[in-house]
């Protein structure tokens, strides 16, 4: 069946406002190094005055994802909500600028866009504390139902779940995909989200979701299983088909009939490791989206995510299509 | 003279917004490469559409050098008009972060915070393109006579004086700097720039400028003279002391009676010069209210350059502090 996407991602439009810390920073401010916290606008602020010279840079877990389709020379599209202040502005540029189709929803002046402020330790690791602002008021009414229906695979953030109506509206277009006859596939996006939403996202992954991203921790939260095969055996029983990261262990992507281990592609230096699963995502669904065996969509996600480690920011900065060995 | 800050910085406040494209861009939009344009919403908007993906930073080249200058561990203020919206809110914390103090002048929300497009092309160099919204607004009653009497140099843009009221400001506050007894600097800023205030600049040099900052291009434009040698020597009627950059050929320090040379710092790989001369002149700048002889001042100069030239932004990422030789 055509699509004229390959890929629509679903998720908390963000902007990231980076700056560098030192652990002394992540423990003074009683920050969870790695994870991904929800913080209101005092909180926000507080943090923001705290830390040093900061960069901004479109984020938002989806929509890192699919800029990363459209940098392999995949159609992408992208559904969240900004504002109409700078923030939103930028936002909505980033996307457009590498030929991703936003799909903003309808309009809502009265928050602002929503940001992410992310702490880069020495260590490369991210922190990330997100004001959510007007992305968080995403409902069904939001979602353009004509774009959903129009992409092979819909792409949604786990994130979408701390609020009720992101959930609804999330559930929504899970509904709109399938009877399209498309595809729908969740990231778990972070170990506390899945733990504040278990019962939630076990649900949804028996009875909605096709394919499953996320991270070993993820997944073993998921399951509340102390071991990784465990929690792939669970797995397999629930979804057919699941892309589990692995950090520099690299990757198995996880069928029925099959488990295929993916090896990390060696990096320089590890400057960044933001983005580094909305990468590996936007990898595979290329891959994915396009006819390639499960094998050679996981390649694709390591050398994404690969680019993204080596350096500051949630994107990538070179042309992925451009890494991709024989062409 | 005891005084609260070693310098204080009064120009453009601006956000920059940086993408990267190659020469055919620069080609098709008719760029001057390596130049500043002013540009109206109508083309800022036209620019931005056109480019790829961008990130966000704090630029303005007074504001620039005023970090640099803390970065150093010297203290700075700077002098400067944003708007109430995000970039302006970015723009201050910024400041504030490297510990340089903001005195932003009197609140207008009509317009929006400046910000500076800039291309950076394959070969490093920038092409800059400047709304400058709010910033522009500047005007005498917007200076904080207490902030300029209190620095031991007034460090000011050549690019303030492409507004009449900016310009009116300008010389309102090397007035208040002498009559406080400190000492006025100004930079060139753009060849451009001289070309069109030519006659202006060359009466401040005369009159008002204790120090000059430029670089070798700058300097000939204002004399309209071809040679560097030949530029050399006017300067040495009109100003006490002048600080002309000269690309990978370093840096020469002239006074009345001694000219000091100083060498470029070795760079890895340029990778965008952007900050280049507002960051030798924050090195410069630094050692000269600190205590340093000229020829120390100038290595200062040198060391800062190559920093920001060695990264993408600004504005240095490292403690400059720390790569002062003996410390």
């Amino acid at each position: 069946m055509s699509a004229r996407f390959d890929v629509v991602g679903f998720g908390n439009a963000l902007v990231d406002v980076i700056a560098h810390a030192d652990d002394r920073f992540i423990e003074r401010e009683s920050l969870v190094k790695g994870s991904m916290t929800l913080v209101d606008t005092d909180r926000a602020l507080h943090l923001y005055r705290a830390l040093g010279a900061a960069v901004e840079m479109s984020g938002g877990s989806a929509a890192n994802t699919v800029c990363g389709v459209a940098s392999f020379g995949g159609r992408a599209a992208y559904i969240g909500k900004v504002s109409h202040d700078d923030l939103g502005d930028v936002f909505g540029h980033d996307l457009r600028a590498v030929g991703v189709q936003f799909a903003p929803g309808r309009p809502m002046d009265d928050m602002p866009t929503g940001r992410c402020i992310i702490v880069v330790t020495p260590d490369a690791q991210r922190t990330m504390n997100t004001y959510l602002g007007v992305s968080s008021f995403m409902s069904p009414g939001d979602v353009d139902e004509s774009v959903v229906a129009d992409g092979r695979v819909l792409y949604m953030e786990g994130y979408l779940f701390d609020r009720d109506d992101a959930k609804e509206a999330f559930r929504h277009a899970a509904r709109v995909a399938h009877a399209a006859g498309r595809e729908v596939s969740l990231t778990l996006s972070d170990s506390f989200c899945v733990d504040r939403h278990r019962d939630d996202f076990r649900a949804l992954v028996e009875d909605e979701v096709d394919i499953l991203f996320g991270n070993e921790e993820e997944l073993c939260s998921l399951y509340e299983l102390d071991t990784f095969e465990a929690a792939v055996a669970a797995i397999r029983r629930d979804s057919s088909l699941a892309v589990i990261t692995r950090g520099a262990a690299g990757a198995s992507i996880i069928s029925r009939d099959s488990i295929v281990d993916i090896d990390a592609e060696s990096v320089a230096q590890v400057l960044d490791t933001t983005g580094a699963g909305d990468l590996f995502a936007a990898g595979f669904l290329y891959g994915y989206t396009n006819g390639h065996d499960l094998a050679t969509c996981g390649r694709l996600g390591a050398i994404a995510a690969a680019e993204v480690i080596s350096h500051v920011g949630p994107r990538p900065l070179v042309e992925l299509r451009t890494l991709v060995p024989g062409r």
